[in-house]
């Protein structure tokens, strides 16, 4: 097989989001699936010349997606329950693998897709559906398949995660953090699905199914919203050492499958507690790993299509596998791993924390810091104490901005050369990662 | 296919707890892979009469197993490399599917084994070789297939983070927390890979060659230890905001990639700072997805097995698929699928956080808490304020114990009731989540 075909049903921002990373991940994507994904048929309303320049067949009816016979992976990306099923539906008795991100339609009609899909010999996919581009379905359903899945509790809706975490960082009231939401397009104008819990309960219902082995009861998830919270009670919580979080529940007692979806108090220390803003998490306790916890994205355009996309790479892994080996174990067919340039050290660029024990003179930080803007360094932060009990040295913390460890290496020889400095500098590398909370 | 056959070299740690789990999660792990896997030989220098009762083949020499025709995948549990090393190659050349979580075995000699594994047609599997039970190696391949991974960041030591997390909670020297964690069995007896971070450069190495599809290039990673840092450092660091972790840090850049294993100073704020003790978590930064995080424990014979286990059912469901199909839809074939029970709220057990308007008057709290002591409910903890500028209503807050939802609305009936009580309670669940640091 020499190519893997796709057709995608609505460009919003989860269709568009696909179409964007198919086309800037192509390469990469070839090198991972054995095959290229080409998309070959989309579905809009909107005139999009650019696609058909590039040979896409643009329709306004999904029907015609449906119906073509060149597509084998069509992804549904149009949202709600209606026409949702109905593409869904149309394209599995159509014979073609389908991928959605769609948690209402999976959670509410999952168990009558799963056995049509069974019974015509295709896939229906849904890693997109829980938690955007973390990896929770791959987690649960083979990460972890060795386990017997006690519980798992998630922070599984973004919106409502960033209410709580201004109303409490800011004191802010639900109605005027949420009227913000909106305005920042977290949150739709219709924000019930969102604050009263139903797009957890959703979410939900889908990982229980699967941690658990059984059907999606979407009906049986109890659900209590955030509206109600005020930020008294997150005060008070957070005064008794606690955060609120609009948290989804679900546990395999002896007496039953607990499923609900409420705010809750978290102990601070727990990871899950310090999950703020717009992203997800989700622990989940297996008899024999013990607790794991997956973060990050829950939705955006992108975050999801990594998702979509990781979904229809599987199938084209699958479609174009040869001995049943559909995974490479570097990712990349052997063929594609290239051996790429190691930076030096020299050249590795971070900030620092240096450590120097000094004389306590005067004068010893302007040395200090000449010598280091000499190599382009500045002092980001300082500690410097007063001499305790008459001692002759004192400590000198200082952070840097971010240096390459050659100019570092000299500053450092240098400052070590000074007479006002009396012991080796100690020094150890600072990393922002910037990113995990933008 | 009626069942997938198992051999394990080596009944230490890993090996045992590899028996330990396919034996104890027998059914489910059926249900999951289509089939039974089923141990039919193992090797190991001690007598095993329990396990030849149950029909396993016990060796004293690995090449037993390996020459076992009735082996269809072969499990390496040894250890080093040498022997190890032997074990694979031979298993592979006799067409085996392997499993191993020798991480040392992977980063240094992969490269040549994966070639070999390729040439007989056949999968060598090592999830568990990263970060023990968490399963990083799956999203870094399968779940963010989709993404250019511009760099990643592990805890991946759990022995090196749990040394410095008690130097920096407890304000004590390296050798001493050493000591302890050989003591306690998280370090060996020679320390020398955990500490100086020859085992987070292996795991490093595995990741960044999965990461951004290169070969394993363990001979390009800078190593630094932790045995230099001094509790005083660890405590600058935090009055800057700071925590030090052992990191490993693999990016991309437009230079070369940068492998890299050191003490690294990292915010306070960010979730990697806030990792603690023996456990392990992966941060990895995908273009289109964003910063996305895993978490869990990083060794352990049971945590370890998992990941061996879910590599081994990885296997299992492609030897016994047909069409394609690897993974069925809620994890376990349709026919396994069981309806459970679900626990009726009232039933559900948890803390609570209740939030009281009261009457300015004494004797409030006696009479909340013999309400509550009546449905079996104790209060862990309280808040109560003077009334403040002449108010004449106070709010008492109050974190009970676990109990049942209906003893709660019992209780909370009757508190409402109550004369000194002004206003409907507020009430939210608690949870603990015990485990996530256990
Ligand atoms: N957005 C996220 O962050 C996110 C995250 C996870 C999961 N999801 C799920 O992904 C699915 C899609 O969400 P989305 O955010 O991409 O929605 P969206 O932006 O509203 O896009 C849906 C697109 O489908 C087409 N469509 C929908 N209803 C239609 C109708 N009645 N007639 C004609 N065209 C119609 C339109 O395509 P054209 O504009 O091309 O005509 C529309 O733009 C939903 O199931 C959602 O729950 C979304
Ligand atoms: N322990 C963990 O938490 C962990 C976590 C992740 C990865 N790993 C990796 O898993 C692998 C196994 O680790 P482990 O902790 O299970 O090691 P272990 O407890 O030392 O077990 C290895 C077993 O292999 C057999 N063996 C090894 N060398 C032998 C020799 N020279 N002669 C005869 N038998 C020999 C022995 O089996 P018998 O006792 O049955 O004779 C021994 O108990 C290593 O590659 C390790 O890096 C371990």
């Amino acid at each position: 097989m020499n190519e893997v075909t796709i057709g995608i049903c609505g460009l919003g921002t989860v269709g568009g989001g696909v179409l964007e990373v198919l086309s800037r991940n192509a390469d990469l994507i070839t090198e991972r699936s054995h095959t290229p994904l080409r998309v070959v048929h989309v579905s809009t309303r909107y005139e999009r010349k650019d696609l058909e320049a590039g040979g896409i067949t643009v329709s306004r009816d999904y029907r015609d997606v449906i119906a073509d016979p060149g597509v084998q992976i069509l992804i549904e990306a149009y949202g709600g329950t209606d026409h949702a099923g109905d593409i869904v539906r149309a394209a599995i008795r159509a014979g073609k693998q389908v991928v959605t991100a769609n948690k209402a339609l999976i959670a509410e009609q999952g168990n009558e897709l799963f056995a049509l899909a069974a019974e015509h010999g295709v896939s229906l996919r849904f890693e997109a559906a829980v938690a955007g581009g973390i990896p929770v379905i791959k987690a649960l359903r083979e990460g972890l398949a060795a386990n017997r899945i006690e519980w798992l509790a998630g922070i599984i809706n973004g919106t409502g995660n960033f209410i709580l975490s201004e109303m409490r960082d800011r004191k802010r009231q639900f109605a005027d953090v949420l009227a913000e939401a909106q305005a920042l397009g977290y949150a739709e104008a219709d924000p019930t699905f969102d604050i009263e819990g139903i797009d957890a309960a959703h979410k939900l219902t889908i990982m229980a199914a699967i941690a658990f082995g059984m059907p999606l009861r979407f009906d049986a998830v109890y659900t209590e919203g955030i509206s109600t919270l005020t930020p008294e009670d997150l005060a008070y919580a957070d005064e008794l050492g606690y955060c609120i979080k609009h948290l989804g529940m679900a546990r395999q007692g002896e007496q039953g499958v607990e499923l609900r979806v409420h705010p809750t108090l978290l102990p601070m220390d727990l990871l899950l507690a310090n999950v703020n803003g717009v992203k997800n998490a989700i622990l989940v306790e297996g008899d024999a790993v013990g607790p794991t916890l997956y973060y990050g994205a829950g939705a955006g355009g992108s975050a999801t299509a990594s998702a979509v996309v990781a979904d229809s790479i599987d199938l084209a892994r699958q479609l174009s596998a040869n001995q049943g080996c559909t995974v490479p174990p570097l990712g990349v067919t052997p063929a594609a791993v290239r051996d790429l340039p190691i930076l030096p050290m020299g050249e590795v660029k971070t900030a620092w924390y240096l450590r120097l024990t000094a004389k306590d003179e005067p004068g010893v930080m302007s040395q200090v810091s000449s010598i280091l803007g000499a190599q382009g360094i500045s002092i980001e932060a300082l500690i410097q104490k007063a001499a305790k009990g008459g001692a002759k040295q004192v400590p000198v913390v200082v952070i840097t901005n971010i240096a390459s460890q050659s100019n570092l290496d000299r500053a450092v020889a240098s400052i070590e050369a000074l007479d006002v400095i009396v012991a080796p500098v100690t020094r150890i590398r600072v990393e922002t990662l910037d990113g995990q909370d933008g």
